[in-house]
């Protein structure tokens, strides 16, 4: 199996002075996924729960649904192969991949554009079943951190970790932001992990197709290291889903659905988001 | 014209008080390229400069190599297309698109894989044409970071700045990173910039997809503030590029081609890099 870090002889200069070191560099691998016998894509990943990648990726793309539509599953390794027997390809997915799509999305109000087989898999969440101090999502953040070893030694993945309010049952990693959450979602499929109560924390920058791929694995709050995008932000209004961002030491913004969010006084939200759908 | 940022109504919390604030946060617009009436990919990037993105996507791609393969290319900025009429699609890219090809790239000597359309348009550099200080490698950095007002203010977009010794010559942003470079790229087609005396300097990890298309841009030298992967540093060993990465504060690492970088004391090769080629 390749590692998904190797160490390179690299010339660091540092504070005026110049050391030659072996840095750990972080490794590229190529899985080309074959469905029912035909390459279907190629994504370029880290080396490891290559099974759950797949999973994952499959039912972000609307291929599958739920691990029963996979009736085969096997990595080749050395070869770089997934290969996948499915009897349940979606009969829209092939007719509507990379379609563009623009309509307002899961019947909200506002005009979104989003790619075709994303409008048709992702859900509105409508209950309020987890909320969260402030404290809890800096203390998530920080054992996200403490968790990602590869990032501190490498630099170079991004981290996702699945947490309920006792803290992470899961973390993953990966070169790819996508990939990071497809392995989430790929694990939490296999294992059938009850979702709904669950919280994902996440390193990287909030796009619009991130956002959904947190609608499909049914969290209702993202966590984040980083900025998320206007069209991140009203998908995630219109699919009920809480949005944190920019959590770096003791600072944070609420951005979506701050009800979710425990603080000591009572937030007036009226008063808060007065214009919540405005910009 | 959609505007490249926004301000959204938000919470924050900031060492221990909740402040409500208008924070700028960046949209994301979808472009369509149209190739002779035919639908053939859509972008999602920050809507500016999306002229050069088609042609620098377009090139990267390798479906167009110089700017007169272009007859006609314009924007439809409000529908989000880009209309391209081209009588030079190169015959290999439909076949090879997006099928993997395990080979040794550009004749050097170690297996990697490369997308088959990268490794048909990629050439060796073989020239040392630009040497750079450690001083002006910081110089460069800190300009770039200074010209990136978007990412000041969002958080949200990546940067990349076409420079010489003297500074910068020019800077482009994208939510996406790969989008920034090909912005650079189509900028240089158009007004038939000289490149091979110039530096590229950007705010993104280094991967293979990046390094291949520092390459076919033509520069010597990449500059990132972020890690590099262990593939785009063979590709770079092959192709003859020098790459210093996490470019911080005052620290650096150079990975590969050290002898493009001037510093004080000169550096022994051999010892510096003894078995360049190992892992």
């Amino acid at each position: 199996m390749k590692p998904i870090a190797t160490m390179r002889r690299t010339m660091r200069f540092q504070n005026g002075r110049i050391v030659v070191k072996d840095e750990a560099v972080v490794t590229e691998y190529p899985l080309t996924i074959k469905i029912n016998g035909k390459e279907w894509t190629t994504l370029v990943c880290s080396p490891e729960n290559l099974e759950e990648l797949t999973l994952g990726f499959l039912a972000s793309e609307g291929v599958i649904k739920k691990i029963e539509d996979i009736d085969e599953l096997w990595i080749q390794e050395n070869e770089g192969y997934a290969h996948v027997k499915t009897k349940r390809i979606n009969p829209f997915y092939e007719k509507l991949q990379n379609k563009r799509y623009i309509n307002s999305c899961c019947g909200g109000s506002r005009q979104s554009f989003v790619f075709a087989h994303d409008a048709l898999t992702s859900k509105r969440i409508n209950k309020f079943q987890v909320k969260l101090s402030i404290e809890k999502v800096f203390h998530l953040m920080a054992k996200m951190e403490e968790a990602a070893i590869v990032f501190q030694q490498t630099g170079g993945v991004h981290n996702a970790a699945l947490c309920d309010q006792n803290g992470i049952i899961l973390t993953r990693m990966d070169i790819g932001r996508h990939n990071a959450l497809d392995k989430i979602y790929g694990n939490c499929m296999k294992n059938k992990l009850e979702i709904r109560d669950k919280i994902l924390v996440f390193s990287g920058r909030v796009s619009s197709e991130i956002l959904i791929k947190v609608a499909k694995i049914g969290c209702e709050i993202i966590l984040s290291k980083s900025a998320p995008t206007e069209l991140a932000l009203e998908l995630a209004e219109q699919l009920g889903i809480t949005t944190i961002g920019f959590i770096r030491g003791q600072s944070l913004n609420v951005y979506t659905f701050p009800e979710r969010v425990l603080i000591s006084n009572s937030i007036d939200e009226e008063n808060f988001f007065p214009n919540k759908k405005s910009i």
